[in-house]
């Protein structure tokens, strides 16, 4: 009964949503293989690093774009493209929307570059429906997101200045790259937004994960970007002869380092919840076949949308590495080598989100975004939110990255139906 | 009652054996303080490895004691240091035992050196006792056993031609440095020595394991050298992104590579016996912290004095490994990369050094070498048999590598008691 009022309510919603034209699935294919070109690779995907001459001519044809679809387009300090339409009420905070097209070495075609024509798209359906919003529009494509969320963070004014220095995969340094770009490091200062700037900040992304592919479900509505924090673990043993040690003599690092990988993926899914914990690096000392291992030195992750909850899960792992310890006769210490913290997304724009998907016939899942985006750092000034399309497999950052036209289309459409939910909702 | 009879027996030998010399704990450990002069290291313990200026410094200053002790003495073709002692029926076949004098880089003072100078201190001591055996003998110092028992291979025929042309430690290669210690590589065939030509081969050695020195035993008695399996693992799973893979969806190698660490430890602990196995070098591939490993490459080595017991340990770490494939959705192959077959000693001779240690008065305990040793190729052309010494700790291969002078001594009467009685004895 409960379903069938839903149905009717969606059929009678989706007559109002048909006035709002919806994304357009082979515009976007054929922008999407367009924007492939610069930095193509000849096994598939394309590696357009940030400052590369790749990256400025897809720069360049993204501009175009924003240009004919009469968005105002300028680059502000930091490099960063931000196309505007004018709403009703120019004095109202814009409402802001976009991504990157900077990708990793070896990449896909689809991460940032969704999101980025996805915003476009947006535009262009306003202009077909002839709609004009009360608020103004920024559409906006930050740069460098891939090697460190470079331009969101100039944008959101905590980009540290020792960045600067840091060499990106360009062979560039960011001050480099910057100038590269037709920004302007001296006015960096000038190109940083006050929190309460932006009405609101939404991106559309894909999912770089497989639980929508998986599923079957149409969009993810993103609850918040997880934290991160990453430990340097080093188990000090008792190198030795692996001939002439008995097995009930050894000190063995190796035996140690495999209890605790176990005890880290145990700590990780034995408790309810999406938190994730990884050992993605490890060596061995000497590392030599025929001698025991006095010291394994490995890197441990954990990941969740709650900051309690990494440092519970780690600390159910040193609690079982104590155990370990007296188990192996070895030592484990824990230096922290990384820490971001989670930045969760608006829960008024989560529902707004799911309540524009349910609107046009599309599935929705709430879900963490495990990777890091532009809208962690924008979260820090505006109220933010995020959209999931499905990725294949759940394949990302690799050539075979592929999202369908018609989930391309729906993530346009929900992200524009969202934007105009926003237009006529204050949020503070 | 047989208990009784044997005791009274050995009362009544350890009488005639009262009249042997034995061991001079200040004479072998003044002579293991000048041989550890050649290739010192400031940190303590040597790196005299074979053919370098040290090696070829501290094999003079061995020919020295050996001539002065009245040895007839030469190098064999292969550079192995071959001194004579006639017997008094000098048609009868030799009796020989030695030892190496080269270390590994970073080694100690008592490794290869304690048999060395061992064998000098028997013929030192039947000097000291007027005895002349009925077999000849021969003390041979083994050229490069660290880098592959080079010169008891040559001695015993089984040199692969393909081993001349590998670089050693010293950064010469074998025929370089062959002919560095005044060998003749054109004549590598006269150094060869036909099965029979010994009446029977004896090597003392420092246990390089904690086993005798853990339990306060005197003498080790060699049961034979284990064989030795090594492979290269390639467990294969899925690379993907640390962060939006959910824990259910991974196919992580490196918690494979876990798994199967854990279950080779209990496949060589969870059954009697000896047999050790290790996993001395890991790596995870691509190898960032923040990407599940998709491939990981570890070794792995078995070793036993039974083939067949190496190869059920294997068996039983494959069908676990079977087990873990399912579990984690990753694949496991296993290459053979290296088999050294057991090589027991001959049981007569474990008898007489049991024999010969009781009559001392010393403590013995039956054990296999974990290590591989001179006495291994030897044990190919004549009835051979191993005699240990403790190790303290069970350090080995390291600059804290320590005997103490009465355990050398006691290593060196246990030698000479074997001698003699081999002597008296036919074994063929």
């Amino acid at each position: 009964m409960k379903l069938l009022i839903v149905v009717l309510l969606s059929l009678s919603i989706s007559g109002i949503a048909q006035k709002i034209p919806q994304g357009n699935p082979k515009r976007m294919e054929d922008r999407i293989l367009a924007l492939g070109r610069f930095g193509a690779n000849p096994e598939g995907g394309v590696s357009r690093v940030a400052y590369s001459e790749a990256d400025i001519a897809g720069r360049a044809y993204v501009m175009g774009l924003m240009k004919n679809a009469g968005l105002e387009v300028h680059l502000d300090a930091a490099g960063n493209i931000i196309g505007r339409r004018a709403g009703k009420d120019n004095k109202l905070a814009p409402i802001a929307f976009g991504s990157h097209i900077d990708s990793v070495p070896g990449g896909g075609n689809y991460d940032g570059d969704v999101g980025s024509l996805g915003a476009i798209e947006c535009i262009e359906l306003l202009n077909e429906g002839k709609i004009t919003t009360q608020h103004p529009l920024e559409v906006i494509i930050f740069q460098n997101e891939e090697g460190g969320l470079i331009g969101s963070e100039a944008l959101c004014g905590i980009l540290p200045a020792t960045s600067l220095d840091l060499v990106s995969n360009s062979g560039k340094t960011i001050r480099q790259g910057i100038a590269e770009l037709g920004g302007n490091v001296e006015k960096l200062s000038e190109a940083a937004r006050k929190k309460g700037y932006y009405h609101a900040f939404l991106e559309l992304h894909i999912e770089q994960g497989g639980i929508l592919d998986k599923k079957g479900i149409n969009i993810g509505v993103v609850e918040g970007i997880v934290g991160i924090n990453q430990w340097s673990v080093t188990i000090t043993g008792k190198g030795n002869h692996a001939g002439t040690t008995p097995m009930d003599q050894r000190q063995d690092a190796m035996v140690a380092a495999a209890k605790l990988t176990l005890a880290i993926n145990r700590a990780a899914t034995s408790v309810p919840g999406r938190q994730v914990a990884t050992v993605g690096r490890i060596q061995a000392f000497p590392g030599a076949p025929n001698v025991i291992p006095g010291k394994v030195i490995m890197t441990l992750e954990i990941r969740d949308l709650s900051h309690e909850k990494i440092l519970s899960v780690f600390a159910e792992i040193q609690s079982q590495g104590i155990i370990i310890e007296k188990e192996t006769g070895t030592t484990i210490a824990y230096t922290l080598t990384n820490e971001n913290l989670p930045a969760p997304t608006d829960p008024r724009i989560q529902s707004l989100v799911a309540a524009a998907a349910k609107e046009l016939g599309l599935t929705t899942q709430l879900m963490p975004s495990g990777a890091g985006h532009d809208a962690q750092d924008m979260a820090t000034i505006a109220p933010t939110g995020m959209i999931f399309v499905p990725s294949k497999n759940g394949v990302s950052h690799a050539p075979d990255e592929y999202t369908s036209p018609q989930d391309m289309a729906n993530g346009a459409s929900v992200l524009l139906q969202t934007i105009l939910k926003l237009d006529k909702q204050t949020l503070n």
